[in-house]
């Protein structure tokens, strides 16, 4: 059976709303059957008669959403919300939603403060809902293939990690036209204390957490405003320390004119290292000491489980975002589908982000921001 | 509205079912609403369970199928029907879709027989319903872009083309083991006359027609079958001659150990050239005379529409086989919607494959092998 | 002690008699003594004056040079002379120097007919002086190491060969210009009756069978004049078979316009493959059935002798073209100075390019032009 | 008319008097005539010979080859002197040979201290002759061509400067071996007081004021010692600003496992970015906002005077680390020449890092050291 699937944000025009929704459909794990597509109950009609709801399904707010589905009989009712609205309006429908027993799955970063995500931490652990945080990268199958080699012991201690998030769209004041993408992530009324590293950074610093298989627990920034007029950072590079001893480069810029999205990540042990970026995704570089580097491929019959659970396609078929997106979707599925029917879990479908990274995230914006304005040289990274 | 969508074949274990379903979903163009999964009723059923099926949707056969949904209500009764069976199972159940009205999605190579394609081909004209062959590498948008590229003359005459499609899966007697995909593509009873010809070199010989606006008009054709006990080729090179005047070559080959399916075109004219590959699907490398190479890249702003209309994520996140795939599903639903509704149809929806490239890909075959076969160097393409 | 070298064309604004004296060069075995550098006696010596030759060692005819040098005091006199004129200037010196006692470099292609080349063969057999004709490619370290690993039956039985050479330099009619590389490599007069093929043919015919071990036995030739107004062929493809059954592709072309100058050469056994190319000419790509790729690399401390005493630098400091040239001339030198001293040689010297290339190389121009002639398919390779 | 050339240091075994004495064949400027090859006379003398000195001028310690040279008539005195001995054996026969008259080729870091760069620094302005410091990165051709490209203003105002310089040979504690390179290169003694920021961390900073055309003027640093036992460091990573207010990140590492030389540098403007990167050292990419990265090559017909004059063959045929070390050769040598003739001085041949580039050299490693061990964020560049 499919998942009964809510959406709350994600209207007509919205970026990331549609990533969801495709994530979501990729594997047929869920059916959308409800939404509160936008604060503008206009445009939440709109876009939800565009993607076949009934119209009484379609709510002019998520209060709305939430109120009418639980009051719907359980073999009706939506069971999964998707939240996918600006960073200001995540954590109270969050809340709510958990409050009221819906699983949610929450766009990134958590939310608008480090309070409100360790509130929703809370939250979650008291009400036993499951909850997903979509940090796509940890979706892509060689992303958890180098997790899977890091964790191993492979390349021996790891020593060096370094994280790069190169993006150029923001090399003009786009937030004086009207880019819609622009506008609210430069805003500090809804995007929060921070921009490029809210926005980035925290997929940066993810990244090299679940990679590396540590925590940083130390940190060295420098927060810049590139373009005049913007009210928030867009471009910041950070030194880490991590507690095993590790020291890292975590890079997040909104302001390499030319660049696309080429997250990077690079771990280094004391025998070797490994390297993925998202221009050639279906890529793991492993490195050894003293040996050819190794080209691993998504779909190699010699991957491990956690990678070939999350591939569709033979190797060379490549998969790319929106599959890594649709990973976490069918990961969580299975989870709460298991949860709920009493089954054994395997550790493949509990392979996504939840509130720990949530916090995690929210802290280190919290941090960074916090070093960038400091004198000193290391912030401890505090939640 | 969504189209009602059928499926024949694509039962537990088949490869490509799993993938026309996919792509069938990505862009909610499409509900599946009843198949025939497979010749064994059994396994049919259970398939269809797991897809979430109601029962008497799930047919033992095919020709039950398209008996028992032509008497359903028109608001109920399937539209579109995707076949994705091996070869010697194309022609029949198309054939009878086609004659009941309904629309064909249709795996590639079109048929066992050049004759079944003509055949089929004169089936589409008489019934006016809509088909399309799925050329799965003709929906990447880097492929488009180059097709609008190459068409826009700013190549100057064509003159050479290059395209290879390497694959090594099939370097050992896979054939004797139980690898299902392996046996029937290699059995001249299921695939028809062509192996590596059939299901690689067709799509090959498609990409090349199709980029460089170009038909082939003579072959000289190596054929080979190189692992010992195969029935049918498994390695082929091919020397092209183009109507315009231009030449090429065409590799297609499943002993390259080591391989995946890193197929790639290379075209080339009288002031530049072109280069696409699978391996980097979203670049193409634009070459002009004396000038910087330039790597045009999916999502770029300065594409052609019909590449923007079949993107859906931001440069440098990664769309991949599977949004090709989804683009022929969904250019295919928007023409039949359009049709059906008397709208204006867009030429860029009507960038999928048909029954002529379905007719020039069974010539291809039937003259590939016969040039293979013959001691004359140049083989006229003949239909 | 330096070998005294000797030069027979290459004067000022000659391409590749540059590149012969800084191959010379590089690792210090040679001495520049002397000269005939163009058949204008004028120019010769200015060019033999930039050179920082004494006056009386640059000669006015490559006759002169012979003639004068054979009467120095062996002490004094030249020992190896290299020739780096146009095809038809190739034979006559190259005869001549070797039976006067000289041991000679030859640029490639060895002669301007196959008659000639069979000759010189004879000539080198009588004189026992040493020759190498410098096939660039082969002196590279990692077409050093694919020869190697093909060698060692690590691929199993070769089966496919496929190379090609692609340039677009001649893609407009440059011979109707003052480019004087253009205007000899394309006269029937100084060329031979190749273009295409003998400059570029040649270098790709060389390269897959030095690397495959392989020898050709027949082939089917695609031979074109592209640009309109050309004398000799400037494009060409050709289907090879090889004496152990195995199969390829041989493509060289000079109109693919935007290309520079990567030829390529691919090899699969049963096992695996590997894939080399001059873009990326510190790299060898080794594939292995169901194995991760592995990047083999110039500098690496896995490679064999061959590729170690090849190369000058750590790995990651790319040695490139001159460095591979450079490697012919030091092996060559270390092989004459070797048998002139009566000192054991080792493999890893003699691993040159000699008459038996020279003469296979000949053999390729005229097999491959007459079959580009012929209506038969296949043509035997004979000599 | 050749330059007389002595070196100091490189004899038998050492690495990087190789690399100088190929750099200074290669464009035949240079006759090597004289040597102190090491503080071992024996050794001196055995390496000399080797490479066909004349006995007499095989010296036994550079201060004897500057006695014995400055006696000799001036035409066959030593004009320009090599050193190429570890570090702390740099100012001593620099400023010796400086103050005798001859040139002087330092291979970096310039000097042990500060301190000596400067008195250096002074040296060169009163004597009056040439210096050169061989940051070998600046002599490649696309390294040129993206200074030339930053200087043009055609990526705006310069806002990140990113360069890092990976590799991974000191994993291990090889000083504990018997590597030579390891063992001068992380003694106080004989390095001074950086390891790696020293050997490879002022090649990374050279190469990023040389290609912003930028000065740093503040720096942040995270210095490590990794390996257990090692006196130096062997790992850092810097925040830099520079004085027009952009900001920048500077790694360099020894210990990432794996990794060979891959020194990259990217710097992004306002209205674009650019790439180099040693492992692909023949391109340059250049990246303009909302348009097709462009792939600029070495030999490219639309590349600057800069590139041009640096590059001996055609675009594709790949020219490598000893052509960007010769041309630091060649360049210096066009200088000398045109100096001591009185001759215009071309801009192209006096692109050669000097004794400024080695006093901001030796500033970067004590500024870099000193904040490495601060409890600061910001340490002052100062000189």
């Amino acid at each position: 059976m499919k998942l009964k699937l809510g959406m709350i944000g994600g209207g007509q025009g919205a970026f990331i709303g549609a990533v969801h929704r495709i994530a979501a459909r990729i594997d047929d794990q869920y059916e959308l059957v409800c939404g509160a597509f936008s604060s503008d109950p206009a445009k939440s009609k709109a876009s939800g008669l565009l993607l076949n709801l009934s119209e009484n399904r379609i709510y002019n707010s998520w209060e709305e959403l939430i109120e009418k589905e639980k009051q719907l009989p359980e073999n009706e009712r939506v069971q999964v919300i998707s939240i996918v609205t600006p960073n200001y309006v995540h954590f109270a429908p969050a809340k709510a939603a958990l409050e009221n027993g819906f699983h949610v799955i929450l766009d990134k970063p958590a939310t608008f403060s480090l309070q409100e995500a360790k509130d929703l931490q809370q939250t979650i652990e008291q009400t036993g809902t499951c909850f997903c945080l979509t940090h796509t990268y940890t979706g892509y199958p060689m992303v958890k293939e180098a997790r899977q080699f890091a964790l191993s012991g492979k390349l021996g201690k790891i020593r060096k990690v370094y994280v790069e998030y190169p993006q150029g769209w923001l090399s003009k004041f786009e937030e004086g036209s009207d880019n819609k993408q622009a506008s609210w992530r430069t805003d500090p009324a809804k995007s929060g204390i921070a921009g490029a590293m809210g926005d980035i950074g925290t997929h940066a610093f993810n990244l090299c957490e679940y990679v590396s298989g540590l925590q940083i627990n130390q940190l060295c920034a420098d927060i810049n405003t590139v373009v005049e007029g913007r009210k928030l950072d867009d471009d910041g590079a950070v030194l880490l320390k991590f507690t095993n001893g590790a020291s890292g480069v975590l890079i997040a810029t909104q302001v390499a004119a030319g660049e696309e999205n080429n997250v990077k990540i690079r771990v280094y042990g004391e025998n070797g290292g490994l390297e993925w970026q998202q221009a050639d995704a279906n890529t793991l570089k492993v490195m050894l000491l003293d040996k050819p580097v190794e080209i691993w491929r998504t779909g190699g019959g010699y991957t491990s489980s956690f990678a070939q659970q999350n591939t569709r396609t033979p190797a060379g078929h490549p998969e790319g975002y929106l599959e890594a997106f649709a990973n976490l979707y069918r990961n969580f599925a299975l989870t709460v589908k298991a949860r709920s029917e009493g089954k054994q879990l395997q550790a493949e479908w509990l392979d996504f982000p939840g509130i720990e990274e949530g916090v995690r995230g929210m802290a280190f914006i919290e941090n960074v921001i916090a070093s960038g304005k400091s004198d000193k040289k290391w912030t401890d990274f505090t939640i």
